[in-house]
Protein backbone atom coordinates (compact mmCIF):
# COMPACT_ATOMS: atom_id res chain seq x y z
CA UNK A 1 0.00 0.00 0.00
CA UNK A 2 1.41 3.54 -1.18
CA UNK A 3 -1.05 5.68 1.11
CA UNK A 4 -3.71 4.80 3.84
CA UNK A 5 -6.30 3.55 3.34
CA UNK A 6 -9.78 5.55 5.16
CA UNK A 7 -12.57 3.18 6.12
CA UNK A 8 -15.87 4.99 8.35
CA UNK A 9 -18.24 2.88 10.20
CA UNK A 10 -21.99 3.58 10.04
CA UNK A 11 -25.06 2.56 11.38
CA UNK A 12 -27.48 3.27 14.19
CA UNK A 13 -26.83 2.61 18.33
CA UNK A 14 -27.66 -0.82 18.60
CA UNK A 15 -26.14 -2.28 15.32
CA UNK A 16 -23.09 -3.56 16.96
CA UNK A 17 -20.53 -0.95 15.60
CA UNK A 18 -18.54 -1.04 18.65
CA UNK A 19 -18.03 -4.49 18.90
CA UNK A 20 -17.36 -4.68 15.23
CA UNK A 21 -14.47 -2.20 16.08
CA UNK A 22 -13.15 -4.22 18.35
CA UNK A 23 -12.72 -7.19 16.50
CA UNK A 24 -11.67 -5.21 13.18
CA UNK A 25 -8.75 -4.22 15.09
CA UNK A 26 -7.78 -7.23 16.35
CA UNK A 27 -7.81 -8.53 12.83
CA UNK A 28 -5.46 -5.69 11.79
CA UNK A 29 -3.17 -6.16 14.35
CA UNK A 30 -3.29 -9.94 13.36
CA UNK A 31 -2.26 -9.27 10.03
CA UNK A 32 0.53 -6.47 10.49
CA UNK A 33 -1.44 -3.64 9.49
CA UNK A 34 -0.33 -0.13 10.92
CA UNK A 35 -3.94 1.34 11.51
CA UNK A 36 -5.18 3.69 13.56
CA UNK A 37 -9.17 3.39 15.11
CA UNK A 38 -10.69 6.39 16.00
CA UNK A 39 -13.81 8.83 16.20
CA UNK A 40 -14.93 12.07 16.58
CA UNK A 41 -13.64 13.61 18.42
CA UNK A 42 -10.89 11.68 18.89
CA UNK A 43 -9.24 13.83 21.85
CA UNK A 44 -8.38 16.70 19.74
CA UNK A 45 -8.29 19.31 22.27
CA UNK A 46 -10.23 21.80 19.98
CA UNK A 47 -12.63 19.26 18.25
CA UNK A 48 -14.28 18.56 22.24
CA UNK A 49 -14.16 21.93 22.99
CA UNK A 50 -17.04 22.13 20.30
CA UNK A 51 -18.42 18.78 21.50
CA UNK A 52 -18.97 20.75 25.14
CA UNK A 53 -20.61 23.59 23.24
CA UNK A 54 -22.97 21.28 21.04
CA UNK A 55 -23.55 18.46 24.15
CA UNK A 56 -24.08 21.43 27.07
CA UNK A 57 -27.59 20.50 28.32
CA UNK A 58 -28.10 24.57 29.00
CA UNK A 59 -27.94 25.18 25.56
CA UNK A 60 -31.74 24.52 24.77
CA UNK A 61 -31.68 27.31 22.61
CA UNK A 62 -29.32 25.70 19.84
CA UNK A 63 -30.33 26.13 16.41
CA UNK A 64 -30.34 22.61 14.45
CA UNK A 65 -28.03 24.59 11.56
CA UNK A 66 -26.02 26.05 14.32
CA UNK A 67 -25.43 22.53 15.40
CA UNK A 68 -24.61 21.31 11.66
CA UNK A 69 -22.05 23.79 11.40
CA UNK A 70 -20.46 22.80 14.87
CA UNK A 71 -20.37 19.17 14.01
CA UNK A 72 -18.83 19.87 10.35
CA UNK A 73 -16.26 21.98 12.79
CA UNK A 74 -15.31 19.51 14.86
CA UNK A 75 -15.21 17.11 12.07
CA UNK A 76 -12.89 19.37 10.24
CA UNK A 77 -10.53 19.75 13.15
CA UNK A 78 -10.21 16.03 14.15
CA UNK A 79 -9.34 15.61 10.54
CA UNK A 80 -6.49 17.92 9.88
CA UNK A 81 -5.08 16.71 13.51
CA UNK A 82 -5.86 13.11 13.37
CA UNK A 83 -6.98 11.72 10.24
CA UNK A 84 -5.12 13.24 7.32
CA UNK A 85 -1.82 12.83 9.42
CA UNK A 86 -2.38 9.13 9.49
CA UNK A 87 -3.27 8.57 5.77
CA UNK A 88 0.03 10.63 4.48
CA UNK A 89 1.78 7.78 7.26
CA UNK A 90 -0.10 4.85 4.82
CA UNK A 91 -1.75 3.95 8.14
CA UNK A 92 -5.25 2.05 7.40
CA UNK A 93 -7.68 4.81 9.55
CA UNK A 94 -11.20 2.59 11.24
CA UNK A 95 -13.31 6.31 11.78
CA UNK A 96 -16.64 5.11 13.63
CA UNK A 97 -19.00 7.62 12.41
CA UNK A 98 -17.95 10.11 10.01
CA UNK A 99 -19.86 12.56 7.02
CA UNK A 100 -22.82 9.53 6.32
CA UNK A 101 -24.10 10.26 10.55
CA UNK A 102 -24.14 14.03 9.70
CA UNK A 103 -26.54 13.30 6.25
CA UNK A 104 -28.65 10.56 7.99
CA UNK A 105 -29.34 11.58 11.23
CA UNK A 106 -29.52 15.73 10.56
CA UNK A 107 -30.00 15.88 7.40
CA UNK A 108 -32.49 13.56 6.88
CA UNK A 109 -34.21 12.34 9.77
CA UNK A 110 -33.86 16.08 11.21
CA UNK A 111 -35.07 17.20 8.11
CA UNK A 112 -32.37 19.80 6.67
CA UNK A 113 -31.83 18.27 3.78
CA UNK A 114 -28.66 15.93 2.81
CA UNK A 115 -27.51 17.93 0.09
CA UNK A 116 -27.71 21.25 2.05
CA UNK A 117 -25.55 19.35 4.92
CA UNK A 118 -23.06 17.86 2.10
CA UNK A 119 -22.50 21.09 1.33
CA UNK A 120 -21.01 22.22 4.77
CA UNK A 121 -19.15 18.79 5.18
CA UNK A 122 -17.48 18.93 1.36
CA UNK A 123 -16.01 22.36 3.23
CA UNK A 124 -14.83 20.68 6.02
CA UNK A 125 -13.55 17.50 4.49
CA UNK A 126 -11.89 18.67 1.45
CA UNK A 127 -12.12 15.60 -0.62
CA UNK A 128 -10.75 13.26 2.16
CA UNK A 129 -14.15 11.14 1.57
CA UNK A 130 -13.70 7.97 2.87
CA UNK A 131 -12.23 4.99 0.56
CA UNK A 132 -15.01 2.51 1.76
CA UNK A 133 -17.83 2.85 4.40
CA UNK A 134 -19.32 -0.29 6.31
CA UNK A 135 -22.90 0.51 7.05
CA UNK A 136 -24.33 -1.95 9.77
CA UNK A 137 -27.58 -2.19 8.75
CA UNK A 138 -30.00 -3.24 11.89
CA UNK A 139 -34.13 -2.99 11.96
CA UNK A 140 -34.83 -0.15 14.46
CA UNK A 141 -36.65 -2.41 16.64
CA UNK A 142 -33.66 -5.04 17.07
CA UNK A 143 -31.27 -2.29 17.36
CA UNK A 144 -33.42 -0.21 20.33
CA UNK A 145 -33.83 -4.09 21.70
CA UNK A 146 -29.95 -4.63 21.87
CA UNK A 147 -29.29 -1.49 23.57
CA UNK A 148 -32.21 -2.37 25.94
CA UNK A 149 -30.80 -5.37 26.47
CA UNK A 150 -27.11 -3.72 27.19
CA UNK A 151 -28.09 -1.69 30.01
CA UNK A 152 -30.32 -4.23 32.06
CA UNK A 153 -33.36 -2.69 31.57
CA UNK A 154 -36.57 -2.77 29.52
CA UNK A 155 -37.39 -0.87 27.02
CA UNK A 156 -39.07 2.17 28.20
CA UNK A 157 -41.49 4.93 26.64
CA UNK A 158 -38.58 7.12 25.66
CA UNK A 159 -37.17 4.45 23.50
CA UNK A 160 -40.23 3.66 21.82
CA UNK A 161 -41.41 7.15 21.05
CA UNK A 162 -37.50 7.25 19.52
CA UNK A 163 -38.87 4.47 16.69
CA UNK A 164 -39.88 6.86 14.48
CA UNK A 165 -36.81 8.97 14.72
CA UNK A 166 -34.81 5.78 14.04
CA UNK A 167 -36.47 4.60 11.12
CA UNK A 168 -36.36 7.86 9.62
CA UNK A 169 -32.55 7.50 10.37
CA UNK A 170 -32.51 4.13 8.26
CA UNK A 171 -34.31 5.91 5.34
CA UNK A 172 -31.68 8.52 5.18
CA UNK A 173 -29.05 5.44 5.36
CA UNK A 174 -31.07 4.30 2.15
CA UNK A 175 -30.62 7.62 0.14
CA UNK A 176 -27.00 7.30 0.89
CA UNK A 177 -26.41 3.47 -0.54
CA UNK A 178 -28.30 4.55 -3.12
CA UNK A 179 -26.13 7.77 -3.42
CA UNK A 180 -23.04 6.39 -3.08
CA UNK A 181 -23.48 2.49 -3.80
CA UNK A 182 -19.90 3.04 -4.95
CA UNK A 183 -18.70 3.73 -1.93
CA UNK A 184 -21.03 2.42 0.95
CA UNK A 185 -21.00 -1.43 2.06
CA UNK A 186 -23.81 -2.36 3.38
CA UNK A 187 -23.90 -5.20 5.63
CA UNK A 188 -27.11 -6.88 7.37
CA UNK A 189 -26.51 -6.46 11.37
CA UNK A 190 -29.39 -8.61 12.61
CA UNK A 191 -27.56 -11.67 12.12
CA UNK A 192 -25.37 -12.95 15.39
CA UNK A 193 -22.43 -10.64 15.48
CA UNK A 194 -19.72 -13.56 14.06
CA UNK A 195 -21.57 -13.63 10.99
CA UNK A 196 -21.86 -10.05 10.58
CA UNK A 197 -18.08 -9.51 11.18
CA UNK A 198 -17.46 -12.60 8.44
CA UNK A 199 -19.23 -10.75 6.56
CA UNK A 200 -17.06 -7.39 7.04
CA UNK A 201 -13.66 -9.57 7.01
CA UNK A 202 -14.52 -10.43 3.45
CA UNK A 203 -14.83 -6.94 2.71
CA UNK A 204 -11.62 -5.97 3.80
CA UNK A 205 -10.04 -8.56 2.39
CA UNK A 206 -11.21 -7.98 -0.69
CA UNK A 207 -10.88 -3.66 -0.46
CA UNK A 208 -7.62 -3.63 1.32
CA UNK A 209 -5.73 -7.04 -0.09
CA UNK A 210 -5.17 -8.16 3.51
CA UNK B 1 -43.16 49.76 6.80
CA UNK B 2 -44.25 46.09 6.93
CA UNK B 3 -41.34 44.37 7.50
CA UNK B 4 -38.14 44.93 9.18
CA UNK B 5 -34.97 46.14 7.19
CA UNK B 6 -31.60 44.27 7.65
CA UNK B 7 -28.78 46.80 7.28
CA UNK B 8 -25.18 45.91 7.77
CA UNK B 9 -21.88 47.82 8.24
CA UNK B 10 -18.84 46.71 7.09
CA UNK B 11 -14.73 47.58 6.85
CA UNK B 12 -12.03 47.62 8.05
CA UNK B 13 -10.91 48.24 11.34
CA UNK B 14 -9.52 52.16 11.79
CA UNK B 15 -12.83 52.88 8.81
CA UNK B 16 -14.51 54.65 11.55
CA UNK B 17 -17.16 51.90 11.83
CA UNK B 18 -18.10 52.20 15.29
CA UNK B 19 -18.13 55.92 15.52
CA UNK B 20 -20.47 55.58 12.35
CA UNK B 21 -22.75 53.17 14.24
CA UNK B 22 -23.45 55.73 16.74
CA UNK B 23 -24.35 58.47 15.14
CA UNK B 24 -26.52 56.22 12.70
CA UNK B 25 -28.38 55.25 16.16
CA UNK B 26 -29.08 58.70 17.30
CA UNK B 27 -30.22 59.25 13.93
CA UNK B 28 -32.85 56.44 13.80
CA UNK B 29 -34.26 57.58 17.54
CA UNK B 30 -34.50 61.00 16.09
CA UNK B 31 -36.48 59.82 13.50
CA UNK B 32 -38.13 57.54 15.55
CA UNK B 33 -37.40 54.88 13.81
CA UNK B 34 -37.88 51.34 15.76
CA UNK B 35 -34.63 49.68 15.52
CA UNK B 36 -31.91 47.54 17.28
CA UNK B 37 -28.41 48.26 16.83
CA UNK B 38 -26.30 44.55 17.12
CA UNK B 39 -22.75 42.81 16.44
CA UNK B 40 -22.14 39.01 16.30
CA UNK B 41 -22.02 37.04 19.00
CA UNK B 42 -24.21 39.58 20.13
CA UNK B 43 -24.67 38.84 23.74
CA UNK B 44 -26.32 35.26 22.47
CA UNK B 45 -25.01 32.41 25.05
CA UNK B 46 -24.17 29.99 22.64
CA UNK B 47 -22.79 32.66 19.96
CA UNK B 48 -20.44 33.74 22.72
CA UNK B 49 -19.43 29.92 23.65
CA UNK B 50 -18.60 29.31 19.95
CA UNK B 51 -16.58 32.96 19.91
CA UNK B 52 -14.73 31.54 22.84
CA UNK B 53 -13.51 28.24 21.24
CA UNK B 54 -12.60 30.65 18.34
CA UNK B 55 -10.84 33.28 20.26
CA UNK B 56 -8.84 31.06 22.55
CA UNK B 57 -5.18 31.68 22.67
CA UNK B 58 -4.12 28.28 23.93
CA UNK B 59 -6.06 27.05 20.21
CA UNK B 60 -2.95 27.68 17.84
CA UNK B 61 -3.85 24.33 16.37
CA UNK B 62 -7.31 25.45 15.07
CA UNK B 63 -7.22 25.10 11.21
CA UNK B 64 -8.93 27.82 8.80
CA UNK B 65 -11.68 26.03 7.78
CA UNK B 66 -12.61 24.32 11.21
CA UNK B 67 -12.26 28.74 12.09
CA UNK B 68 -14.61 29.63 9.10
CA UNK B 69 -17.38 26.94 10.36
CA UNK B 70 -17.10 28.58 13.60
CA UNK B 71 -17.65 31.57 12.50
CA UNK B 72 -21.27 30.50 10.62
CA UNK B 73 -22.12 28.79 13.06
CA UNK B 74 -21.84 31.54 15.90
CA UNK B 75 -23.39 33.85 12.70
CA UNK B 76 -26.53 31.50 12.75
CA UNK B 77 -27.13 31.72 16.18
CA UNK B 78 -27.03 34.98 16.71
CA UNK B 79 -29.61 35.77 13.57
CA UNK B 80 -32.19 32.72 14.70
CA UNK B 81 -31.96 33.93 18.23
CA UNK B 82 -31.55 38.34 17.79
CA UNK B 83 -32.01 39.37 14.30
CA UNK B 84 -34.66 37.24 12.82
CA UNK B 85 -36.94 37.67 15.56
CA UNK B 86 -36.35 41.83 15.16
CA UNK B 87 -36.83 41.97 11.52
CA UNK B 88 -40.08 39.71 12.16
CA UNK B 89 -41.10 42.58 14.52
CA UNK B 90 -40.64 44.70 11.58
CA UNK B 91 -37.72 46.47 13.16
CA UNK B 92 -35.05 47.90 11.22
CA UNK B 93 -31.51 45.95 12.08
CA UNK B 94 -28.19 47.39 12.09
CA UNK B 95 -25.73 44.85 12.46
CA UNK B 96 -21.98 45.61 13.02
CA UNK B 97 -19.81 43.06 10.40
CA UNK B 98 -22.10 39.99 8.89
CA UNK B 99 -21.25 37.46 6.39
CA UNK B 100 -19.25 39.66 3.95
CA UNK B 101 -16.85 39.75 6.87
CA UNK B 102 -16.20 36.52 6.30
CA UNK B 103 -15.87 36.81 2.59
CA UNK B 104 -13.20 39.39 2.65
CA UNK B 105 -11.21 38.38 5.34
CA UNK B 106 -11.49 34.50 5.62
CA UNK B 107 -12.30 33.84 1.58
CA UNK B 108 -10.41 36.27 0.26
CA UNK B 109 -7.22 37.26 2.45
CA UNK B 110 -7.15 33.84 3.90
CA UNK B 111 -7.51 32.03 1.05
CA UNK B 112 -9.89 29.65 1.87
CA UNK B 113 -12.38 31.28 -1.31
CA UNK B 114 -14.69 33.37 -1.28
CA UNK B 115 -17.49 30.85 -3.18
CA UNK B 116 -16.31 28.26 -0.77
CA UNK B 117 -17.27 30.40 2.20
CA UNK B 118 -19.74 31.81 0.87
CA UNK B 119 -21.80 28.30 0.81
CA UNK B 120 -21.28 27.16 4.49
CA UNK B 121 -22.88 30.99 5.20
CA UNK B 122 -25.50 30.68 2.93
CA UNK B 123 -26.30 27.04 4.54
CA UNK B 124 -25.85 29.70 8.33
CA UNK B 125 -27.90 32.48 7.06
CA UNK B 126 -31.23 30.32 5.06
CA UNK B 127 -31.58 33.02 3.18
CA UNK B 128 -31.43 36.24 5.28
CA UNK B 129 -29.05 38.44 3.60
CA UNK B 130 -28.74 42.31 4.27
CA UNK B 131 -31.30 44.17 2.45
CA UNK B 132 -28.51 46.84 1.88
CA UNK B 133 -24.65 47.23 3.03
CA UNK B 134 -22.62 49.91 3.78
CA UNK B 135 -18.89 49.39 2.90
CA UNK B 136 -16.73 52.03 4.38
CA UNK B 137 -13.79 52.07 2.26
CA UNK B 138 -10.27 53.41 3.49
CA UNK B 139 -7.16 53.24 2.30
CA UNK B 140 -4.99 50.63 4.89
CA UNK B 141 -2.42 53.33 5.37
CA UNK B 142 -5.18 55.78 6.96
CA UNK B 143 -7.12 53.08 8.59
CA UNK B 144 -4.18 52.14 10.58
CA UNK B 145 -3.13 55.19 11.31
CA UNK B 146 -6.75 56.22 13.02
CA UNK B 147 -5.78 52.86 15.16
CA UNK B 148 -2.57 54.01 15.99
CA UNK B 149 -3.78 57.26 16.68
CA UNK B 150 -7.11 56.13 19.30
CA UNK B 151 -4.81 53.84 21.10
CA UNK B 152 -2.22 56.93 21.81
CA UNK B 153 0.59 55.05 20.38
CA UNK B 154 3.18 54.98 16.88
CA UNK B 155 2.44 52.80 14.02
CA UNK B 156 5.14 50.00 15.50
CA UNK B 157 6.57 47.21 13.08
CA UNK B 158 3.30 45.00 13.43
CA UNK B 159 0.97 47.63 12.32
CA UNK B 160 3.47 47.79 9.32
CA UNK B 161 3.70 44.17 8.42
CA UNK B 162 -0.32 43.86 8.50
CA UNK B 163 -0.32 46.41 5.52
CA UNK B 164 -0.45 43.53 3.33
CA UNK B 165 -2.87 41.59 4.81
CA UNK B 166 -5.29 44.80 5.38
CA UNK B 167 -4.22 45.62 1.64
CA UNK B 168 -5.85 42.30 0.51
CA UNK B 169 -9.05 42.35 2.64
CA UNK B 170 -9.50 45.66 0.71
CA UNK B 171 -8.89 43.69 -2.50
CA UNK B 172 -11.39 41.43 -1.04
CA UNK B 173 -14.11 43.70 -0.44
CA UNK B 174 -13.72 45.33 -4.04
CA UNK B 175 -14.14 42.09 -5.61
CA UNK B 176 -17.99 41.56 -3.51
CA UNK B 177 -18.72 45.19 -4.54
CA UNK B 178 -18.75 43.74 -8.09
CA UNK B 179 -20.18 40.74 -7.10
CA UNK B 180 -23.55 42.30 -5.23
CA UNK B 181 -23.43 45.53 -6.59
CA UNK B 182 -27.16 46.04 -6.01
CA UNK B 183 -26.33 45.42 -2.22
CA UNK B 184 -22.99 46.61 -1.02
CA UNK B 185 -23.00 50.74 -1.00
CA UNK B 186 -19.44 51.65 -1.06
CA UNK B 187 -18.86 55.16 1.10
CA UNK B 188 -15.10 56.67 1.13
CA UNK B 189 -14.27 56.88 4.37
CA UNK B 190 -10.96 58.59 4.05
CA UNK B 191 -13.08 61.48 4.49
CA UNK B 192 -13.75 63.38 8.08
CA UNK B 193 -16.28 61.90 9.47
CA UNK B 194 -19.12 64.33 9.11
CA UNK B 195 -18.39 64.29 5.78
CA UNK B 196 -18.94 60.06 5.88
CA UNK B 197 -22.31 60.55 8.02
CA UNK B 198 -23.63 62.94 5.35
CA UNK B 199 -22.81 60.39 2.75
CA UNK B 200 -24.65 57.40 4.99
CA UNK B 201 -27.82 59.80 5.93
CA UNK B 202 -28.40 60.31 2.26
CA UNK B 203 -28.27 56.35 1.62
CA UNK B 204 -30.18 55.91 4.34
CA UNK B 205 -32.97 58.18 3.76
CA UNK B 206 -33.27 56.78 -0.06
CA UNK B 207 -33.38 53.14 1.19
CA UNK B 208 -35.55 53.22 4.46
CA UNK B 209 -37.11 56.24 3.28
CA UNK B 210 -37.11 58.32 6.18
Amino acid sequence: MKKGVFITLEGPDGSGKSTIIKLVEGYLSEKGIDYISTREPGGINIAEQIRNVILDKSNTAMDGRCEALLYAASRRQHLAERVIPALKEGKVVICDRFVDSSLAYQGYARGLGIDEVMQINEFAIEGYMPDFTLYLDVEPEVGLERIAKNKDREVNRLDLEKIDFHKRVREGYFILLEKYSNRIRKVDANQPIEKVFDSIKKILNDEIEL
